[in-house]
This record gives C-alpha cells, sequence and structure tokens, in this order.
C-alpha cells in the first residue's frame, strides 16, 4: 500500500514506467533508480509519441525538476 | 474544518480529486498519499478534458512543483 | 492595521478573496486558511473571467508558488 | 540615503508606488508593508496600463517572486 | 581588480549601470545599493530601447532573479 | 548496477554522452565531470541536430539546472 | 585535468570564453572572476550573432541562473 508518494517510485523498481516531463516530451523504459529530488534513472528508454518510438535513448539519468508525473505501466 | 491549508489533502485520502497542472493537463483519480512538497499519488488517475477522458495513467505520482491547485469532487 | 504582508490574509480568513495565478486564471472563493508558501485553501471557490463564473471549483487548496496577487474582495 | 536594495522599500511606507510584475502587469497602490521576500501589501491599489486604470483591486498582497521592480511615484 | 563577481558592483556604486532584464527590458541608472540576490537599487532609472529613453523611473529597486546581466557603463 | 540516480554519470566519465537541454538544444561530447547540481564538463562537445553537427563547442561547462537528461551513447 | 565541472572555469580565468544564455543571447569576452552560483564577471564582453558582434558591453557581471553553458574559445 501507498502511504507516501515516493513509494510509489519504491513499488516500480524493475518495472516499466511512463514519464511525462514539462516540455511535453514522454519517455518509457525500465525504471532503475530515483533519489528525493525524483532524479531517475531508467534502462532501455524510449522517447515515445501516443503509441510511437520516437527514438531509442537506452539508458539515461532524468532531472527530477523536469518530471511531470511518472506512472508505471499499467 | 481547515486550519492549514494541507488539511484539505488529508480530508481527501481516499477520495477522488482534480489536478490542474502548470502545462493545463487536468488529472482526475483517487488520493492515495500526498507530502509536503505537494508530490501525490493518485489511483485510478485520468487525464481529462472538460468531462472527457483522454487518457487512462493508472497510479501516477505527480510533481508537486506541476500542480496549480487540488480539488475534491463535488 | 498590516504591519507585515501576511497579516492581509489573516484579516481575510473567513471573507471572500481574490487570487489572481500566473497561468491567466482568476479564482474567487472563501479564504479559509493559508501557510508561509502562500499555500490558500478556498471554501466556493469559482473561476471567473471578468464578471462570469467559469467553473465551479468547491473547496480547493491553490499551491502558493502559483499565486501573484491574492486581493480581500472590495 | 539608500545603504541596501531594501531601504528603499522602507523609505515607500506610506507612500505610492509602481509595482511592475513578471507576467506585463502593473499595479499602482500605496506601499503598507513588505518583507524580506519581496512580498508586497498595497492598499487602493490599481492595475494599470499607461496612464489608464483597468482594473481597481483595493488592499492586495503581491507575492515577491512575481516583481520585476518596485518604484515609488516621481 | 576583480576577484569575485560581486566586486564590479562594488566598484560601480555610484555609477551608471546597464541592467540587462529577463523580460528583455533595459533599465539604465545609477547604482546606488545591492545585496547578495543581486536586489539592486538605481536612481534617476530610465526604461531604454536602443539609446533612446522609453520610460522615465526615478529610484527603483530591481528584484535579483530578473536580471540577466549588470553592466557599468563605458 | 545502478542503485542511485547519479551512479549512470559515474559510469559514464570518460565517455561519449548526448545531454538534452531545457532549450531543446542537444549536446554531445566526453563527459569529464559531474556534480550534484548535475553541472557537467564535456570535452569535444558539439551542438547536434539529429544525426549533424551545428556546432562544435570543445570543453564545456553546461549549467545543471539547464538538464533534461543525460544518456550515454549507445 | 579536470576533476569538478567548476575546474574548467578556474583553468578559464583570463582567457576568453562563450557564454550562451537562456533567452538565446550569446556573450563573449575575458573571463575575470566566478563564484559557486555560476555568476560571471567579463571583460571585454561583447553580445554576439553567429560571428558578428552585435553589442559592445565592456565589463559585465552576468546571473548565474541565467546560463546556460560556458565554453572557452577554441
Amino acid at each position: 500500500m501507498v502511504k507516501r508518494p515516493f513509494d510509489l517510485l519504491n513499488e516500480a523498481i524493475g518495472r516499466e514506467v511512463l514519464v511525462q516531463l514539462k516540455n511535453g516530451m514522454q519517455i518509457r523504459g525500465t525504471l532503475l533508480a530515483f533519489d528525493a529530488h525524483m532524479n531517475l534513472t531508467l534502462d532501455g528508454a524510449e522517447e515515445i509519441e501516443g503509441v510511437e518510438t520516437k527514438r531509442k535513448l537506452g539508458k539515461i539519468l532524468i532531472r527530477g525538476d523536469t518530471v511531470i508525473f511518472v506512472s508505471p505501466s499499467l
């Protein structure tokens, strides 16, 4: 059960997440790590547009202050 | 009774809320958790436009600094 | 008499206020609570445009860093 | 004489000031109070455009981080 | 000689400076005071456009976080 | 293995990285150093557009708060 | 050798640097001083556009939070 907002990220380690960024980009990938600033490391990251892959990015570090929301895949 | 602004979030745990974001997006879902930065976890979240569902998001963590307001459903 | 800027909010508790937001939205409602970050809880909140009500919002928590100004109703 | 920037606000208490905001709005009114974040309370505030009054606002609390400059009336 | 960036402001006290602001405005005036946040007080301030005076502002307090650069007049 | 988000930068020292910036620019170069604010020093940096080099920049210091993401080359 | 990002600025003292700003401006000049906020003092500063000088600025203090990157001249 989620008690604090970041618990959702703890539960999502090793799973696929969707990250919506403030500049409108959407990134999908496997969550490897996060910290208290919401900095995120993803593996197998892809920039997506709707259901299409726009760009393969591999491992990336996303800066937390660019994030709007993070959602583990349905 | 509300004494401090965040009391409203305390009262809204487990209830449906509308979250207006700075990029113009509106998210509706059940409030699971929040913290002092206004980071929010919602369950059954949906991006909405007016009264229509635009995208189903499931569980999401919304970054607090992207929030304009949070309103428990009427 | 107002000695510190936030005294105006203290005096406005329980009264109607107009809140101008950075994204251009204007919210009117009864001030229930505020804190040092200018987070505000309003009751009976409405998004307004000029003198017209655009959307009824009920109780809302407005994030302080989205506020331009707060004005108790004339 | 002004030694620190905020001395200008001290001298302006009770006098009319012009406040230029980051969203392009200009507010004129009598300075009642300020704090270290440049939060300002004005009395008899008016939104102005050039030399014309656009909207009467009465007493308002302006959030400091929306201010570009404050100028006591010439 | 300049050892720290703010030494330039120290040397410029009582002299004319050009201040470029983030919203595109340029202000010219005599530097009266500054602080560690780069808040600036100018005397005889004028908003300029190229070499023309657009608006006379008199004494003003400019909020530091709106500044791009400050340059003592050549 | 990555445990904390910044571990990815540690592993990338001496390797080529792609840096996506908030203003839309993309910089590619060899990561020389980084700090806790995500300030980055690159060697042989180039501004790129798609797969083309737009501008050679040599050694650069990128300010961390302008970064969206950093990705070691695939 | 560069160990920390700011070492690049240390090495660049007294040399010509290119500073890319968030508002799109580019400034070239001799680096006189910097601090931990990336505030920079330049001598003989010029606003440039491509390879052309647009405006001579002389000595300037650039506010660190407006910087995208700093690059010592090639």
